[in-house]
C-alpha cells in the first residue's frame, strides 16, 4: 500500500541552506531563539508522526469514507481517524505555531509549514480537519473580541475543538455577494442564524468535542452584494462560561457529499435553523474578516498540492526501480534480469523528474513565502513588514494555483509510471490524482486566483508589488551573471524576467481599453509568473549545489540534475503560455453564447 | 444527471463536407451504394439508441460497478447493462460494419466509427463489451481458419457471443516477451492452456451466452521473448458443432479489480487451468495476429477519448449557460438577473472551447483515418491501398495518444467549469475524468504509442510515411497560400509542417548516435505531430466554413470561431513541445538511478 518518508534532507536544504532560516529568524524578536537544531528536531518528530500514524490511514480512509447518520445528524469518520487525532492533540501538534498567550508554542509559520507538507503527503483528507481549525484560529485571533479569544483560542489551540468556514451556498460559490443566509439580532447580543450551506469541509465529524463554525450571513437591512455580509461564530455546542459544552446549537449536517476524492473528509451540507451566533469582525465586515482565513487557506491548499506531489513521486520512484519491463533503447542495463527496471527508460524518467522538480520547486517556494509571513507578522522594521506583506499578497494566488495545477500534472504522471496498475485502487496512485483534483477548485478556483493575481495584485497597483519581487530576481541575475557555471540557469531566468515585464505591460495596456483582456490572459499569465518564481528558486538552489558539489555529498548532484531538468523540460511551457496570454480576448469572446 | 445528444450536425459536416465520404466510397466497389442518406439515417438511429438506452445507464453503472461471485466465478454487470445489450443485439448494431458473408451488414468503417463515438460518449464502460467483441471479430476474420470463421464470426457478428483479448500477465504488460502462459498440444489438435492473466476488460460478465477469449501463450520449446508467443481461441463454453454451448471451459474469473473509473466494465483476473484452446495465426505468430486486434483497439481507444470529450463538453456548456455567478469584467451581460451566466467569463470560455476544439479536431481526424482504413481494405487500386495502409499505420498511435491525452485535459477543464459541483459525483463530471484516465494507459501506454510513432513508423523507414502525409499538407498549403482570408490558418500550418520536418531530421541524426534520444523525444514529438494533423484539419474546415459563412447558417460561424481558438490557444503548445523534444536525453538520463 505504498510508503511515505518525510523528505527531511530536502526540507533541511531549503530551510537552512537556501533560506538561512535560523539567521532570518534571529531578526524577529519572537523567534530569535529558534535555531536549526530545534527545527530539525520538530521535522524529525513530524516525519515519524505522519509516516507512522497518518499515512497508514490514507488509503483505508479513502475506501471507507465518512458515514452520515441522518436521524442523529452525526458523521462518523473512517476507522482510525479519531484515534489519530487524539494522538495529534496529545502530542501538542495543533499548538505548534499558535500564540503562547493562549497556550500555543509560538513557533514560526515556516516550521509549521513543513509539518503541514508532511501531513498532506501522508493523508490530505485527515489533515483538512486540523487544517481548517488552524484557519479558524487565525481568524478569531485577528478579529475576535478579547472575550471570544479567551473562550475559543485555547480550545482550538489544544485541538479539543476544531473549526470550519461556512461560506458557500447552493447558488453561490465564487460570487459570495449573492449569499442569502440571514442573522437576526437578539436582545442578548447574539444572533439567530438561518440558512443552508454546502461544501463545508469537516462540517460535522466525531473527532473533537465541539466544532467552531465561522459562518457568513446577512444582517437585517444589510447592503446588497458583498458589502453586506457579516461573519459569525456559530459553535456546534453553545459553550458555557467555563468552556464546557452547553446546549446543542441547531447547526446540523443534512447530508454529506459523494465526491471524486478526499473521501476521508466529511464534505457537509449544513443547515442553520435558528442557530445562535456571535458577530465577529463588525457588521458587514464579514468578507474582510474571512479573508484572513482564506489567505491562510490558500497557502494551505498549495501545501496540499505539494504534499500529494511528493508522496506520489516517492511511490512512483520505488515502483520504477522495482518493476522490470523491456530493455533500455541503448542496450540492457540489468543484463542479469529478464528485463531492465523501468527507471532506465527516458520517458519514465521524464515523468518522475516532472514530479520531483515540481515538488522541490514548490517546497522552496512555500517555505520562502511562509518565512515572509513570519517576517510580515514579527519583523521590528515596519518597512520590512510592509514589503513582506506585499510579497505574500502577490505570491499567495501563485502558490494556490500554480502548485495545485502542477500537482494534478505530477500525480497523473506518477500514476502513468505504474501503467495499468496505476489505475487500480490497490496501488494507491489513483487516489492521489483524485485527491489532487479538489485543490484546483476550493478556496477560490484557480481561475479566481489568476484574476486575483493579475487584476488585483498586479494591475491595481500598476505592478508595484511585482516590480519589488522582480528587483530581487534582477539582483540575483546581476550578482551571478558573470559566473559562467551559472549561465545555464541565470540566462533563462533573466529572459523570463524580461518577458514577464513586457507581458504585464502589454496586458495592462489592453486591459485599459477592454477589461475582458484581463480574464482572457489571467490563467496563462499566472503560470508564467509561477515559472519565473520557480526559475528564481531553481537558479538559487543550483548555485548552492554548484558550490557544494565538490563536497562529494550526492544530494547536490541530484539537485543540479533536477534544476537542469526543470529548465530543459518544464520551463519551456512559458513559450506556450506567453503566446496564449498574448492572444487576446477575441478568440474567446467573439462567438455568441448560443452558437456554442 | 446530465445529457447526451449526438452531435449529428458536426458529424455530417465532417463526413459530407470535409471528407466527401459519399464520393470516396463510390470508388470502393464494396461500398459504392452507400450514400449520404443511408449514412445520415444510421447516425440518427445511433443517436437515439445511445441517448435513450446507453446514456441513462452511465452514471448508475459507475456507482454500482460489477459484482463478482467468487464461488461460481460469475460477474454481474450493473443494473440495465444486460437489457441494453439485448436491445443493441436485437437492433443489429453489432453487425454494422461486419462481413456480409458471415451475417454482417457490410457498411463502411467510417460509419461504424461515428456510431462508436456516440456509444463512447453515452457510456464508455458499457461500450467496451461490444468494442472488444468487434476486435475479436476482426482478428478471427483476418487470421482464422475457414472452420474457425464459420463457427465464431456469425455469433460475434450477431452479438450473441462477445470477445476479449487476454494479453497482460502480472509481471508483463508492455513487455509481452516475458509472457509465461503455456499451451500444451493435445492429440485432437487442441491445446491445454495454463496461465494467469490480469486486466482483462469484459473478461467475465452476464451479457452474452458465450465469451470468446483470444489468449496469448507459449508452445513447448517456443523461442524466448516476443518471437515465441502464439495466439489461441479459448471460448468460455466449448462450442458444439451446431453452435450451441457445450462444456464450461476452465477459464475462470478469479477477481475483478477495484479501479479509478470505467466501473461498469468488469476488469478481470482470468485463470486458465488447463483450458482448451485452438491455435489461430500459426505457431509463434501470436503477436502478429494480435496486432490486427490491437490496431483496431488503438483506434477504438482514441474514439473513447473523443466520446468523453464530447459529452463532457455538452454538459459543461449547459451548466455554463445556466449557472449565474459574478458579472462580466466588461459589465453586466444579463442585467435582469442577479449575476451573469458564467459563459460570459473569458476563462470559462477558454475551458469550454478547449473541449470543443479537441472534440471537433478529433472527430475530423478519426473519421478521416477510418475512411483511409476503408480504402486500405477495399480500394481497387493497389497503390492506393498501400498508401492508405501507410497513413493508417502512421496515424494510429497519434489517434490513440494525442486524443486520449487531450481528453484528459478537456474533461478536466469541463469539470472545472462546474467549480465545486464538478467534484461531486451527482453531477457526473468527475466520472468523465476518471473514465478518461484509463485511455492513456491501455492498449499500449501513450509513451509506447509515441515510441511506435517516432521509432517504428517514422525513423525506421527514414520518414517515408511521414513525408507522404507531409506532401498532402504541403499541397493544401500551396493551393491556399494565396488566399488572404485563409492566411491566418495556412501560415501556422505551413510553419508547423516545416518545423516537424526539421525536428524529425534532427532527432533522427541524434538517434543514430544514441538510441536513447528517441525515448527522450518521443512523447513531445507525438504531440507536435498531433498538432500538425489538427492544424491541417482545422485549416480545411475553416476553408469550408469561410466559403459557406455567407449562407447564414451559423454553424459555419461557430466552426470558424473554433478554428481560430484552436490556432490562438491550443496550437501554441507546439512552441513548448518542440523545445522539450529538442532538449535531448541528458537532462533525463544523466542522474544515476540511486540518486533520485
Amino acid at each position: 500500500m505504498g510508503q511515505y518518508i518525510a523528505p527531511l534532507r530536502d526540507m533541511q536544504f531549503v530551510l537552512h541552506e537556501l533560506l538561512n532560516v535560523e539567521s532570518e529568524l534571529k531578526q524577529l524578536p519572537k523567534h530569535a531563539d529558534v535555531d536549526a537544531d530545534i527545527i530539525n528536531q520538530i521535522l524529525e518528530e513530524g516525519g515519524k508522526f505522519t509516516s507512522e500514524v497518518l499515512f497508514p490511514l490514507n488509503h483505508s480512509g479513502d475506501r471507507e469514507g465518512c458515514h452520515h447518520d441522518k436521524t442523529n445528524h452525526t458523521v462518523t469518520t473512517p476507522k482510525g481517524f479519531k484515534e489519530a487525532y487524539k494522538q495529534y492533540v496529545e502530542a501538542g501538534w495543533p499548538a505548534l505555531s499558535c500564540d503562547p498567550d493562549f497556550g500555543g508554542q509560538g513557533l514560526p509559520l515556516v516550521v509549521n509549514n513543513s509539518f503541514y507538507e508532511m501531513m498532506n503527503s501522508a493523508n490530505q483528507a485527515w489533515t483538512m480537519y486540523p487544517g481548517l481549525s488552524h484557519g479558524a484560529y487565525e481568524c478569531i485571533h485577528e478579529h475576535g473580541t478579547d472575550e471570544q479569544k479567551s473562550l475559543y483560542l485555547p480550545k482550538l489551540i489544544s485541538g479539543e475543538w476544531t473549526g470550519t468556514m461556512c461560506l458557500t451556498e447552493p447558488h453561490c460559490g465564487t460570487d459570495l455577494g449573492m449569499l442569502r443566509s440571514k442573522a437576526e439580532p437578539q436582545a442578548d447580543g447574539t444572533y439567530k442564524i438561518n440558512g443552508a450551506k454546502i461544501f463545508i469541509s469537516a462540517g460535522e465529524h466525531d473527532m473533537s468535542d465541539n466544532i467552531v463554525h465561522l459562518v457568513l450571513a446577512r444582517l437585517p437591512g444589510a447592503p446588497e452584494g458583498s458589502k453586506g455580509i457579516s461573519l459569525f461564530i456559530v459553535p456546534k455546542f453553545l459553550p458555557n462560561a467555563d468552556g464546557t459544552n452547553g446546549a446543542r446549537n441547531p447547526i446540523f449536517c443534512g447530508a454529506i457529499e459523494e465526491k471524486m476524492g478526499i473521501h476521508g473528509n466529511s464534505t457537509c451540507q449544513m443547515n442553520l435553523d435558528g442557530a445562535t451566533g456571535w458577530l465577529i469582525g463588525g457588521p458587514h465586515k464579514g468578507l474582510n474578516a474571512m479573508f484572513v482565513f482564506m489567505n491562510a487557506a490558500r497557502l494551505g491548499v498549495g501545501m496540499q498540492g505539494l504534499g500529494l506531489t511528493e508522496v506520489a513521486y516517492q511511490n512512483a520512484l520505488v515502483y520504477a526501480k522495482d518493476r522490470i519491463q523491456m530493455r533500455s533503447l541503448s542496450g540492457p542495463k540489468a543484463p542479469e534480469k529478464p528485463a531492465d527496471p523501468i527507471i532506465v527508460h527516458a520517458d519514465v524518467r521524464r515523468m518522475l523528474l516532472t514530479a520531483k522538480a515540481y515538488a522541490e520547486g514548490a517546497r522552496a517556494f512555500c517555505s520562502y513565502v511562509a518565512l515572509q509571513l513570519d517576517k510580515e507578522l514579527n519583523h521590528p522594521d515596519e518597512q520590512v513588514r510592509k514589503d513582506c506583506a506585499d510579497e505574500v499578497a502577490l505570491l499567495t494566488p501563485v502558490i494556490k494555483a500554480f502548485i495545485t495545477d502542477n500537482a494534478w500534472t505530477a500525480t497523473s504522471e506518477c500514476l502513468q509510471v505504474y501503467g495499468g496498475h496505476g489505475f487500480i485502487a490497490e496501488w494507491g496512485m489513483e487516489q492521489y490524482v483524485r485527491d489532487a483534483r479538489i485543490n484546483m477548485i476550493y478556496e477560490g478556483t484557480n481561475t479566481v486566483q489568476s484574476l486575483d493575481l493579475l487584476g488585483r495584485k498586479i494591475l491595481m497597483d500598476n505592478g508595484a508589488k511585482l516590480r519589488k519581487f522582480g528587483a530581487k530576481v534582477q539582483a540575483f541575475v546581476e550578482a551571478n551573471g558573470t559566473n559562467e557555471a551559472m549561465s545555464e540557469f541565470v540566462t533563462p531566468l533573466a529572459e523570463l524576467g524580461d518577458k514577464v515585464t513586457k507581458l504585464t505591460m502589454e496586458i495592462g495596456m489592453k486591459a485599459f481599453q477592454n477589461p475582458d483582456e484581463v480574464g482572457a490572459a489571467a490563467v496563462p499569465y499566472l503560470r508564467v509568473v509561477g515559472h519565473m518564481v520557480y526559475s528564481y528558486f531553481f537558479a538559487q538552489m543550483a548555485k548552492i549545489a554548484l558550490e557544494k558539489e565538490a563536497s562529494g555529498d550526492t544530494f547536490y548532484k541530484a539537485k543540479l540534475a533536477t534544476a537542469r531538468f526543470y529548465f530543459a523540460r518544464l520551463y519551456p511551457e512559458t513559450a506556450m503560455l506567453i503566446r496564449q496570454a498574448r492572444s487576446g480576448s477575441a478568440n474567446l469572446l467573439s462567438l455568441e453564447a448560443d452558437l456554442f
